[in-house]
């Protein structure tokens, strides 16, 4: 286990500024539709890596953007992130009463609220996106928003939502595996490197080296949630392990077993960090951001 | 009751063009996420009033609109209000079985497949707006994203909805169900008229009649929904009636007395009217919709 205290504490202090941006957006109306913006609130505040916030930073970085406007950027993805976190806890998907350590959105609130509260989360995205404190050029704003939605619907989160929920009737093979989580994971975290790029007017190269990272990094990551499963203590990842075991659901680990899968993924994370080869010490967050992503406890 | 048909005709051709707009982003992929594309193109492909494309179709005529540009617009906001009713009939909140006479989304697939399908509807919307081919002027583009982002969220759709359900909580008086409906569909229902004087780039003073008119349209026919709910037959109105009374729900009709309640939907149908008095016959279609909204039997 490497040491990642540098790389942690740059990640608390970005979730910090992105609580930042969206607690006036959270502002309680004082109205009956509180209840609504506290389970908004519960769900954004309620800590979590912030990964998809870290990447748009770290590649905003990279590309010379403005932060103030790359952490309105990092706080709508976070809003999409957490939207689809607490859609995919409800009962009827994959029901779970943990997440992050505490009761999830319809267990702390109810069932109603919870779906309430994720559609609100993804509506606010958009408005985040589509200000203009956003972003100077209305292009680079219109850019964001296309992408965000089809990285979110049918084509991206919500499809590989779907494909995960039916995966059982399925013959799930690596290649089925790896298109299910390229969707369900992997099209918001390439977003989320992307974005700095769109928002720094990157040349087309350098956006396909950032696009080749963020491939790699996507698949490196869930292969270690996979890992974390099996491997994980409870208390530490926040919650429920071993569900993919008890759920008889194939993984990229249950497929390959524990030893190959730990190898693809440093392989991969290897990988990722060679796209960066082109860019200088500017990327070193990025780089940072791969090697966290397989070795971390959580 | 007046003759309606020279307006059926038109929703309905409304109904048919936007179905078309809607159908190639609907293609099935053709791999095991078809499933949630199958819900979201029987939840918009079922029919319904197409009340709010109307809406921006003759508000669109009104500013000088290109057609094909205002049925993208219209597609997107019918995205939006076909996802609020997919997640309104889920067994958490309104619990429906029936929807334009037929089985809901999450009975005819399942609850998964609803809430996903209703997100991923969101999401396209947004994706929609955002493209090029919607409007030539990208500041056009945004102010649509931003201004439905702000009327699906908590601060309306969402916020009207939370209300709604927790509304037994609260001691209803009209002001209260004003405030509830204005959330509910009252913004989505405004930004609809709006958006043709957006993408028009109309007068502040005309935008000011629109939105006049957009308010007492979405308030009359709210009243008429109401009404509906008391005197309509469930085989003409297509979903369940009498469930605000079986509720024991307050709503204007209630609070008002049925005559009360119809002269109000009438004076405000007027009212409507009156706003549009400083426009010539290009708004023939939007007074149309005002005699519309108190006039139908479902």
């Amino acid at each position: 286990m490497e040491d990642n205290g540098p790389l942690k504490e740059a990640l608390a202090a970005t979730s910090a500024a992105i609580e930042r941006v969206l607690d006036p957006f959270l502002a309680l109306p004082g109205g009956p539709e509180d209840r609504v913006v506290e389970a908004m609130r519960y769900s954004v505040f309620s800590g979590g890596k912030r990964l998809r916030p870290f990447l748009v930073l770290a590649s905003a970085e990279l590309f010379g953007v403005d932060r103030t406007q790359a952490l309105r950027v990092a706080a709508a993805i976070e809003c999409i992130h957490c939207f689809s976190l607490v859609h995919d806890d409800l009962p009827a998907m994959d029901d779970d009463d943990l997440r992050r350590g505490q009761p999830t959105v319809h267990k702390a609130f109810d069932e109603a609220t919870a779906i309430l509260a994720g559609d609100a989360l993804q509506s606010l995205a958009f408005e985040i996106l589509s200000s203009e404190e956003t972003h100077s050029d209305p292009f680079v704003r219109l850019t964001l928003v296309n992408e965000l939605a089809r990285a979110s619907g049918h084509h991206g989160m919500v499809g590989g939502q779907i494909i995960d929920l039916t995966a059982d009737r399925y013959d799930m093979d690596e290649n089925f595996i790896h298109r299910l989580q390229q969707m369900k994971t992997g099209a918001l975290i390439s977003f989320s490197a992307e974005a700095g790029a769109i928002m720094g007017h990157a040349s087309k190269a350098a956006r396909a080296s950032i696009q080749g990272y963020a491939r790699d990094l996507g698949i490196a990551f869930q292969i270690a949630d996979d890992l974390l499963d099996v491997e994980g203590e409870e208390h530490e990842v926040g919650k429920a392990v071993g569900k993919d075991a008890d759920a008889g659901k194939a993984t990229l680990v249950s497929l390959m077993g524990l030893e190959r899968a730990r190898n693809q993924a440093r392989m991969l994370s290897d990988q990722a960090i060679e796209h960066l080869a082109g860019f200088d010490d500017k990327a070193s967050l990025l780089r940072a951001v791969a090697h966290f992503a397989i070795n971390r406890r959580a």
